[in-house]
This record gives structure tokens, sequence and C-alpha cells, in this order.
């Protein structure tokens, strides 16, 4: 049975997560419903979301562009205007039907109409579904800084239905499989294993690993709401990825030539840098930093740096999130499920990460 | 003494507050303290700001444009950006020394920077000090519609000098006088009768009143902070204020010879009208109405309204975030102190209540 229901979350990920979604619904019984979807979940979840319910005729849809570079301020304000002249109140409920972009757009939004309004998720990419739907944060990006404004709130329910995977283009599995790799990693090399071989085309086992990732990440989360201690690890591979990932945006919107990195691919590139890191200053053993090396490039395939870009990257670590005092923190690891928090990294051996990276 | 220390806040209002925001600051140990002013409390407070805690030299100072106008969401990204640019991150601290644009914009700012950071509240005007101090909400307002966005938390401790006071112009005195009354009139006779002869030139009596304002709005809150029943009482003649704010904002903005209403004098307004309205539906006994009436003109004089400019006024009544599916409800009062919530009133009522007030 996949149910979770605590302090924190309220999640579902059973066949029968349609039914406790139509009780919510009941018992909240929300002035207006609305349903926040970007131009793709629009097109290719909305009619599967439709049928579930049955809420056509009740609900009015809000649109967005699709894709990380309007995941900013400009589209929260034009979704805050939409509301109020929809008549939106305090008892209205959003629900945010959609990727990870949606899903924390939508949260940001909701928590902040009329001082906090209710919401539920549902989760239509992997990522979104292993990740964003768990530990109730949410924001948006400012300029080419991720996540720089947002607040932590858990949605009134996270429903989870493997069925909206089948509209995703390829590329955007493959995304949200980096975060299970990731939760492996950190957690388990029992889970490590079996995450490896994941393939949507085997439904059941499928959909028992990504609610293994669910319960990985909810236990993570409870144990440390704030972020002192265990909740770091889930930024594994995420300090050089995230700045990665913002530098590449940063580029592609310059120079067209060069495309913008999906969240998961510069993750999956953060994790070979942290784990070579792991590999040099925690005793990481050198057999299993390959094999996870070859497993990431097989997924995710390479990326070319130069110099300068490593520089510009190291740049731009200093704005995370995370840091403290401008000092940069790693997640590091002694052995898979073994972790470090608080690890500090001189640039030269991040540029020695880098280039065993090139070289693998 | 002047101490309010529970779960929702820790308030401090007497002559040793410095010590007590000495030792927070010790105790936070914040990696850096931002500032925020407005044009006119970098000129007005801040310096007094300084020789209280000695700071100068290790804070950095944000400043605004100072008005209500600005308390939008383009003026915190503004700071948003400042504070990513010059190296803010979760340890902090954001102290908002100003009225209430200053600690409603600061305290959402610092609630949404990387999903919140500690923040201190000094209320530099009154109404500051004995409406915004207590309660937590923080927002800005989304085009002419008030507080459309913010959340709910209280700041780690505010700060009430009234020594900041004398900086104030006499007319934003008087309009923090307008929540003063508002108290009396929904807490108690023995309060309202001491609170219309509140004059800041009687320092120990006026800063003992601010405090007593302080406690009536602390236990109408913490009572009900979700504002489920009692804490609506403090929405006494804002239902109309708000709506009549809004209207002179937008008028004044189209017609320069228009002038904006302070927040006070569009509440005293709304609250004449209240009065009215609850001695014709709640039989709010005439005598009180009359003297109320006209205590509150003594002090914030009149304004005239043509029937269009009441029609457009009733309009804007639908946006307040207070509604729900639609109905506009008001608080009234029976007698003073004794409030009925959740009350609907007719249109027509609310022209014969502005009636009223134009031949008052």
């Amino acid at each position: 049975m996949k149910r979770l229901n605590n302090d924190l979350s309220s999640i579902y990920g059973d066949v029968n997560a349609w039914d406790f979604f139509e009780n919510q619904l009941n018992s909240l019984s929300p002035t207006k419903i609305f349903v926040l979807t970007d131009v793709n979940t629009n097109k290719h979840c909305l009619p599967y979301f439709f049928e579930k319910t049955g809420l056509k005729k009740q609900v009015q849809v809000l649109t967005i562009a699709a894709g990380e570079v309007y995941k900013n301020i400009s589209t929260c304000v034009v979704l805050w205007n939409e509301l109020s002249q929809n008549g939106a109140d305090r008892d209205s409920l959003l629900i945010n039907l959609g990727g990870g972009v949606v899903t924390d757009l939508g949260g940001f939004v909701a928590c902040t109409f009329k001082r906090g309004i209710p919401f539920i998720n549902i989760p239509t990419s992997l990522l979104a579904m292993v990740d964003a739907s768990v530990g109730g944060k949410n924001g948006v990006d400012l300029g080419s800084l991720k996540n720089q404004v947002g607040v932590i709130k858990n949605p009134l329910q996270v429903l989870i239905d493997i069925a909206f995977l089948e509209t995703l283009p390829r590329p955007q599995l493959v995304s949200g499989h980096a975060e299970m790799l990731k939760h492996g990693l950190i957690y388990s090399k029992a889970y490590w294993d079996k995450v490896q071989y994941f393939d949507l085309d085997r439904k059941i086992e499928a959909s028992d690993l990504i609610w293994e990732s669910v319960l990985i990440k909810n236990e993570v989360v409870t144990e440390d709401p704030r972020e002192k201690g265990r909740r770091k690890t889930l930024n594994y591979g995420h300090t050089l990825g995230h700045a990665i990932e913002s530098y590449f945006m940063e580029v592609s919107q310059k120079n067209t030539s060069t495309k913008a990195l999906l969240h998961g691919e510069a993750i999956a590139i953060g994790m070979i840098l942290a784990t070579y890191l792991s590999y040099r200053l925690c005793s990481f053993p050198k057999k299993k930093l390959e094999t996870i090396t070859s497993t990431i490039i097989s997924f995710f395939g390479k990326v070319s740096f130069e110099r300068h870009d490593i520089e510009e990257i190291i740049t731009l670590l200093a704005y995370d999130k995370k840091n403290r005092g401008g000092t940069v923190y790693f997640v590091l690891l002694t052995d898979i499920g073994q972790y470090k928090i608080n690890c500090t990294v001189e640039n030269k051996l991040i540029f020695e990460a880098f280039d065993y990276y090139e070289k693998s």
C-alpha cells in the first residue's frame, strides 16, 4: 500500500490515490478550484486528470509557459493577478499539475496568495515525483540563481500516478532517474544496485522503485526538516550541479548555440564530481567510484568543459543557498550510504575533479 | 515591565528593550547583518539606531523609497537581488527599521529569501508599533489590492522604542491612533475612554497606552492565529476602510489633484461606517454611535464622496482577502467591546452609511 501520512506529508502513490483525492476535496469543499498547468501538461496530462476526477466543468485552468526559465517572479505576478481577477479567496484550492517547475512555482504562489491558500501537488514528471513531491520546499529562481526565493510548506496532498510518466519525452525521464540514483548513493547499496536498472517499461517494478525513493526522501526530511544535518545529504552532487545548471542557463541565454542542461543532467555531472572528491578526501573506494562514473555516464552522456567554464562555475558556487558565511560546504561520502556533511574543498581539487570527469 | 514572550511573539517595549536586542544578536551570531530603511527612516531613525546599538560599522544598510506605492513585488525583487549580491546567506539577519511598509515588505523579503532568513522588526511609526508589530502578518500589495501577497511568520523579535515617534510628522501619528481607537471599540469601553485622549506629549501615559494596544492585539491573535473567529474583529472598520484606501490610491495615480489617504484616515472613515451599520443591524446604541463619530471626525477630519465613488468602493469590496466565496463579511458591534463576526450587509445600507457620514 503506497500511502504516507505524517506531520510533514500526505502522499498517495496507490492505484487508489484518486479516491483519496476525492475524499480530500469533499472534506475541504473549496470555494473555487484552480488547476495550474504548463503548455505541455495542459495538452498531455489535463485530459487524464479530468478523466480521473470528473472535474472538467468545475475548475478554472491556469496555464504558464513550459521550462525552468519561466520559474520566476514575473510568472508568479501573472498568476497572483489571475487568481485575484477570477475571484480566488482564502478557501480556494490550487492544484499544481506538472513537473517540478509547476509544483515549485505553483506551491509558492499558493503559499503567498492572500498569505496562503490550500494546494495539492500532482507531479507529472519523474523528477517531481521522487524529489519535489516530498519536503515542502517551493519557490522560484532569481535571474540565474536557482530557488533563491521561496518558502517551506507542505501541500495538503501529493498524488503520484505513474500513468503520467507515459506522457514524458525520454530525456525528462532520465532527469528524474538522476535523483533516484542519488537516493541510492546517500542511503543504501541495496537501493543503488536496484535503481541502476530502473526501467519504466517494467511498470510494477518501476512503480515500486519510485515509491522507495519517496520513502527514502521522506525519512531524511522527517528526521531533519530544517536541514541542520542529515537533510543536507539530499544536496549530494547538487553543490556543483546547481552551479553547472545555472552556468549553462546563463550561457544558453546569451549564445543560442549552447543548450541549457536539464536539472538531472547537471546533477549527474555534480554526482560524479562529488564522488571523485569523496574518493580524494574521504577514502571513498576507488573501484566503486569507477562503477558509479561509468553507470552515470552511460545514462547521461558527457558534456565538455573549458577551463574558463570551470572558473565561472566556481564563482557561482558562492551563491548557493546552503552556504554559510561565504564558505562553500559539500556533502561527501565515505562509502555508498555513508555520508559526511559540511566538507570544505579547495578549488584546486575541484579542477582535478573536472579533469577526472573529462578523462572518464 | 513591557515584555511579551510567547509562541507567537517576542516583543519588547521597555526602556531596556535595547539590551534584549543585544542579547538576541549575541545568541544568533548572524553571518551578516542587513538593516532595511526607507529614505525617511534612513535619515531620521538610523542615527538613533546606531547610537543605541553601536552597529554602524558592522551592518549593510538597504534603502527603499518611502510610501505605500512602493510596497510591491518590484521592490522585493530589488531587495532579493541586493541581498544575493551582498552575500546574504540563510544565517544572515535582516533588521526592518521603519513603518508598516518597511516591516511588512521587509518581513516578506526575509521570509522568502532562500526560503527564510531570521528578521527583527523595529517599528518607527505609531501604526507599525500598535498594529504591524503583533501577529506575524507581512506582505506586499498587488496593484491597488492591499496585502494580496504575503505570508504569516513572526519576527525573532519586535523592539518598540517610542523615541522614534518624535521623528514622525503629525499626520502619521494620527494614523496609528486610528488603530488604537479600534482596539478600544472591539475590546473595552475602559480602553476606548482612555485612548481618546492619547497625547504623545504626555510620554509615560502614551507609552502605557501603546503597550496596552500591543497587549490587546496580542491577546486576540494568540487566541485565534489563523483568523477563524475572534481575530476577525481586528478587521473592524477595515472592510470598507481598505476599499476606500485602494480607491483613493487608484484615483490619485490617475489624477494628481486627488490625494491618496493614509491608512489610518481610510480606516477612520471605515470605523464610522461600520459603527453606523452596527447601529442599524445590531442595535448598537445610537448615543455611543454619535460620540464615536464626532470623536473620530475631530481627529481625522472629513472626506467627500460622490455617488460614483461609493459605487466603485463597493466594487472593490469583493477583492478583500477576508471574503469567502464572493460574499463580503463585516465585523459589527452590538456595543463597545461586544462583536459579531461574519455579518452580511446589503449595498443599500452601505449607501445609507455613507450618507450618515456625509451629514455628520
